[in-house]
């Protein structure tokens, strides 16, 4: 095991109708003037925008909104929210929405304390000031309800880019899984991927000897499979929403995947899907993942015979252990489909005539050597045998 | 899943050498004036707390020190604590030992700031405020790094009894696994038996649908059984003691155990037995656990054929599940065998002829209602059937 730091200081009032405690928990961590932003419809449409302003009003509190996060968030609305926070002396942003909505807050969170352009944290500076940030999630997905990261695509040259920092984690999240009921299947397998996503990312390591954290992996892996398909079958059901949203949390704080190296190949081939095509990130993840498996697994067979006995139930084959390996990425591939995940290029709207121009993004652009790094490190060549993959 | 509240914001600095950054995370964490709070021989003997003086020296911090903290510890040095915090105007108790030592180094934190008798605590107050706590961990067993926990015994009657509140949670802790390679095997045995029992405490639920935290307990189990046998066979794996390090915070701080009842009968009835007889309280629950399983499995048959299939890879037998049920109490009995634990009164120094002084102590010792609550309830007549069963 590797030596590490863990801090992970954020309050969690989990529960039906925890986001009656806004106002007070707003209040806990020192925000007297909020920034209330979210993306679009549907927190206006199911009243939580109302119910959230009530609750500062009747704590007291000042507020400002800024709404239309798109996913996949942008930073014209980051410059937009930073301007609005000076001007009107905002003192803690409050994220009504997902991960693309935490993300763009904590932009703003960071942006508005800084002299130059927020972008710089997008592109290697690290975080260390921000305003707090508190969290109102709606979709079990991204993990940014208590992480230390945010993703932000520039519009210039569609970048996709990550910023981190402990100033950005947020320092309250309301996590009431009732509020994700409403979500289409879609968009709820879409986060189920996600979270799967972030916990294979950390499984695939070349750290030896970090039993601990592959059995959290593993053992977040096996309820994701055990409650993904009962909230598919039946969208109310609020005990599969229950365990799927803290198992998000958990899967992306970092509790599981600290002391070891970490992979995030998957990830970074997927964000220039999703700043291309604007599809769905964890649709994205769906397409990518199998495909980066099968082309890496060879790099430790056993780490991904390991994974499929463990979490997919295969039967170790001693003899041919990579047959065990590659009927793992196959379990998962079933699991994606039956949840109603795409798994090729056509069905997420992508063309193989833009995979020159993925891998040139991918590789080579805002300042990258002509490859990837994580689990193993791929190059040009490689990342385009991966998306040719996937066609 | 009920819903919850959680909120874990200690700072862990984890890996070999980390207690050269104690002055570091003093300062960072507000102290200026330190007590340096431990046991006795093994931290001066290995050069520990020279190392500690001196990285506060060199920090420009100043510090008073108290020694002394025995296995259960008790309320007399508590006292001791308390008043040379106010006479020497301490603002950061820094423990560097087991969960004795931190334990103590908690009471003398709340007690410090409060004009009472500090054992109001531990009888039903919660603890608010307190001065900062530090900690230097030495045995990975009682999660008390990582824990707003605290167990004193009182010695007028050697009542032992339970303190909590956030404000004691530590503000840092420095996890070093290297630290404890020196401890002897029965007491790395005694601490991994710990680890065990607050997972099963946890696991013990009469809540529903908990599925994310049934995997986290069961995987830190399985880590445990996979990394207890190698630490006992060999003292001076670091990675083998890493692995358990971390299993054993994770155990105790309840990421793991949120959103549902837990048990702690167990826990109760043990911590008589380490009041008596000032046995290790790991190896008490080796005794106890066994007992208090075997007479309440009946309860939810099914909750422990879960554990004994997914946790000790027994055989579901569908037509008997209560025999696999059994056979998981059996496996942990075995386990706990092996890697030398005591089993019965006799082992422990226990005697048949006091347990109607463990009871009533139990049962209705300092304003308890003739039972304990937990998984079941649990009266005088249970209690000393429970207690006969480990003679």
């Amino acid at each position: 095991m590797e030596n590490f730091t863990f801090y992970s200081p954020t309050y969690f009032e989990f529960g039906k109708g925890s986001e009656s405690k806004t106002g007070e928990l707003v209040r806990r961590f020192g925000g007297s003037k909020v920034l209330i932003h979210y993306g679009g419809g549907s927190v206006v449409r199911s009243g939580l925008l109302d119910r959230v302003k009530k609750s500062l009003d009747a704590a007291g509190l000042g507020w400002v909104e800024l709404g239309g996060v798109k996913p996949n968030p942008r930073s014209g609305l980051v410059y937009e929210g930073i301007d609005l926070c000076r001007k009107e002396k905002v003192d803690l942003v409050l994220a009504v929405g997902g991960g693309s909505t935490i993300d763009s807050a904590k932009a703003i969170a960071a942006g508005t304390l800084y002299d130059g352009d927020f972008w710089d944290f997008y592109t290697g500076r690290e975080i260390e000031k921000a305003l707090p940030v508190g969290t109102i999630l709606t979709i079990a997905a991204a993990g940014s309800e208590g992480s230390p990261d945010s993703v932000i695509t520039k519009e210039e040259g569609m970048f996709k880019r990550g910023g981190h920092g402990d100033a950005i984690r947020p320092r309250f999240s309301i996590l009431d899984p009732a509020l994700t009921q409403t979500l289409p299947p879609y968009q709820t397998a879409a986060g189920i991927t996600d979270i799967m996503a972030h916990l294979h990312e950390r499984y695939l390591t070349n750290t030896k000897d970090v039993e601990v954290t592959d059995r959290l992996i593993e053992g977040l892996l096996l309820t994701m499979i055990h409650e993904g398909p009962r909230v598919i079958k039946d969208p109310n059901d609020y005990e599969a929403r229950a365990n799927i949203m803290w198992a998000g949390m958990l899967a992306h704080n970092n509790v599981a995947g600290v002391g070891r190296s970490q992979d995030w190949n998957s990830h970074n081939i997927e964000h220039e899907l999703s700043a291309l095509y604007d599809c769905a990130h964890g649709a994205g993840l769906a397409v990518t993942m199998p495909a980066v498996f099968k082309y890496v697994y060879r790099h430790d067979v056993m780490r991904f015979a390991k994974l499929a006995v463990r979490v997919w139930g295969c039967q170790m084959d001693f003899d041919h252990p990579e047959v065990t390996a590659l009927a793992g990425i196959e379990a998962l591939e079933n699991f994606l489909r039956s949840i109603g995940m795409p798994l090729t290029f056509a069905e997420l709207g992508a063309k193989e005539e833009d995979i020159p121009k993925l891998v040139e993004a991918l590789c080579y652009g805002d300042g990258r050597p002509g490859s990837i790094s994580g689990f193993v490190t791929l190059n040009a060549d490689d990342c385009t045998k991966i998306y040719k993959m996937m066609v």
